[in-house]
């Protein structure tokens, strides 16, 4: 199969890339580093030294036929000829800015992130329709799409419903938390009407956070992919274990009672090969969601401080003011049936894992000190 | 009062200006003259002959106290200014592009569609949260973004749903039938959650289709306000009723029971005038369905030819093929108890109005019929 990766220079990106070579798929990985600017941007770095384009393309092509391709996915006449030249059978779009605090910091990022991220997925819409219809859109999206509900988060994009006492079926409902949480959103109902009106083929993940260093192609420092710890950049679970390693407390926002559905870098990486190499029937909308294990950052914090007390780091745990409007005690209960319907099966468990990754940090300890000052919440949603 | 109407040379910003200015409130009018640019565009005109800027400006000052300035609501910082410099006690928010079809031409209109609208409302939210936060926002939604759901359509931004057992208060369903109305949508979100977090005070207004020529101080020439009737720009009561003056064949799409809330151009004013002159509470984001008349298009179709007939005016009723993806007989019902409460009295009915408009028309005939071949659809959804 030959598969286009959009935004293959990233936490997800690259690692997805080796994945896919490793099962003897063609990958062509397109990247603007936006990303690698944008954590610049905000004065910090990846935790893990990773290698430059070229490098990767040389690590790459190890385990495959592999070619990275610089452009921007908001540019349409560079998606259309991509297409063209390279005649993808999916095209995996992970080419979005994908952090809340980012989208929150200013009107300019929030302009930036609404024209980045629905831009980029029109421009794909466009090119599949205009080049090849029939090409498997396969689409980043976010569990933080449907906020916290209190009702069980179906794993579909349309559910039934009674509104006073007449039924309709009606978009799954969504209430987003930030700027970026909408994107995605927006993404998603853009996404339903190309389908609606031209009969594209889409997989729609509503993904949880991902933590870890490592899938089984992570082998040694030219397999390694970004991770980010700063506030912005960092999510929870990656950024509590730098903390731990760098002897910072470990600081859930407000009560820590915020639940999400959590998945290793390794089962993410998995769960895509499966969803890339069994795509949905020409024409059909498949949504769905994709974690593993429910957790409050409460708890995580636990796992960590334990994690690192097995490995002789003592680290507090302090609870910080909440810079995000959130609830922080809440229902919370996705379904989840199309990727064990699939046949994924998870490997890893937070727990076991963070000690996994905790471990792969400490080498790189003094090169995360330089940007600890990043780690605490500066980005205020009020 | 003080109020800026940002796109104020349309067809609703215009009039709106002329009301609020023969009510005592100073006027601040801004446009960046889009439209007039886009109408060009599609190779077409406003049947009426508008005023330059210059000539509105003079017009407005008869009625009481305005001010025309060029801007572009995009440009964040020109935002931010006219608000320092005018402190005003509401905005109402009319800058967007306003045309399905246009959303709908390819894949650079709808890019267009998608920053210049939600760009527009997201600079508004940040420039009114920055400078005075307790200005109130009139921003012009659309009843195309509820699409024509089973149930009845309530009048509130959210909606109380039970979904598989459990119960929760939902953003009340939507699902958009062209780009141009996701952006509606999408600006709705966007505001709900600018409400969420700062607490800014909106109206946000679900407006069914706007027909006429004429509100009461629409008295001569210099008052006129556009009046659209290509396939891209004009509406559908206003398109039929040049076709009539045409002895063109009037053009319901496919089998015409689309059925849409409609109101008078005297109507719509009325409205907004009230929905200005009684703001929400402080932090309150009021939802409001404005329209008068729930009519299919073939009913429209009818009422053209009755009042052209009367007028001494032989025209057909042709059905065309349906350019766009729609459902052609529906459901509607619509809740409609906001703008009652009020005061909110309707002046106009459609079988009454039409005959007034064809009677407008009638002496710019050979002005519209310059542009008689953009009539007909031309821009297809598939």
């Amino acid at each position: 199969m030959k598969v286009i990766i959009l935004g293959a220079d990233g936490y997800l990106g690259w690692p997805l890339s080796l994945r896919l070579l490793r099962r003897g798929h063609q990958v062509v990985g397109v990247d603007n580093l936006a990303t690698r600017r944008a954590v610049e941007e905000v004065g910090s770095d990846s935790a893990l030294p990773i290698p430059s384009p070229k490098e990767r393309e040389r690590a790459a092509r190890e385990l495959g036929e592999f070619k990275f391709v610089f452009g921007d996915v908001t540019d349409y006449k560079f998606v259309r000829e991509l297409l063209r030249k390279e005649n993808p059978d999916a095209v995996v779009h992970f080419a979005e800015q994908r952090s809340a605090p980012y989208s929150m910091r200013d009107v300019e990022h929030a302009v930036y992130t609404m024209h980045n991220n629905l831009e980029g997925t029109l421009n794909l819409i466009y090119a599949v329709k205009e080049v090849k219809s029939d090409i498997h859109i396969v689409k980043m999206g976010t569990m933080g799409e449907y906020g916290t509900p209190n009702f069980d988060i179906p794993e579909s994009a349309f559910v039934e419903v009674e509104i006073n006492g007449r039924r309709d079926r009606i978009p799954t409902p969504k209430f987003a938390g930030s700027w970026y949480h909408w994107t995605k959103v927006y993404d998603t109902y853009n996404m339903l009407f190309a389908n609606k009106v031209w009969g594209l083929t889409f997989t729609d993940i509503m993904q949880g956070p991902v933590y870890g260093t490592r899938t089984e192609e992570i082998t040694g420092e030219r397999f390694f992919t970004r991770f980010d710890f700063d506030e912005v950049w960092g999510t929870v679970v990656n950024r509590y274990c730098v903390e731990a390693v760098l002897g910072l407390p470990l600081t859930p926002y407000g009560k820590g009672g915020q639940t999400r559905g959590f998945l290793s870098l390794e089962d993410s990486v998995e769960a895509l090969r499966i969803l890339i190499e069994n795509p949905p029937k020409q024409g059909e909308y498949r949504h769905v969601n994709q974690f593993v294990e429910l957790r409050s950052v409460r708890e995580i914090a636990t796992f960590v401080q334990e994690a690192a007390r097995e490995l002789g780091l003592d680290v507090k745990v302090e609870h910080v003011p909440n810079p995000r409007v959130e609830a922080e005690e809440h229902y919370y209960n996705p379904e989840l049936k199309v990727l064990p319907s699939l046949g994924f099966r998870p490997k890893k468990v937070m727990r076991e894992e963070v000690k996994v990754m905790i471990k792969d940090l400490l080498p790189f300890k003094e090169r995360m000190a330089r940007y600890s000052s990043a780690v605490m919440p500066r980005t205020r949603w009020k």
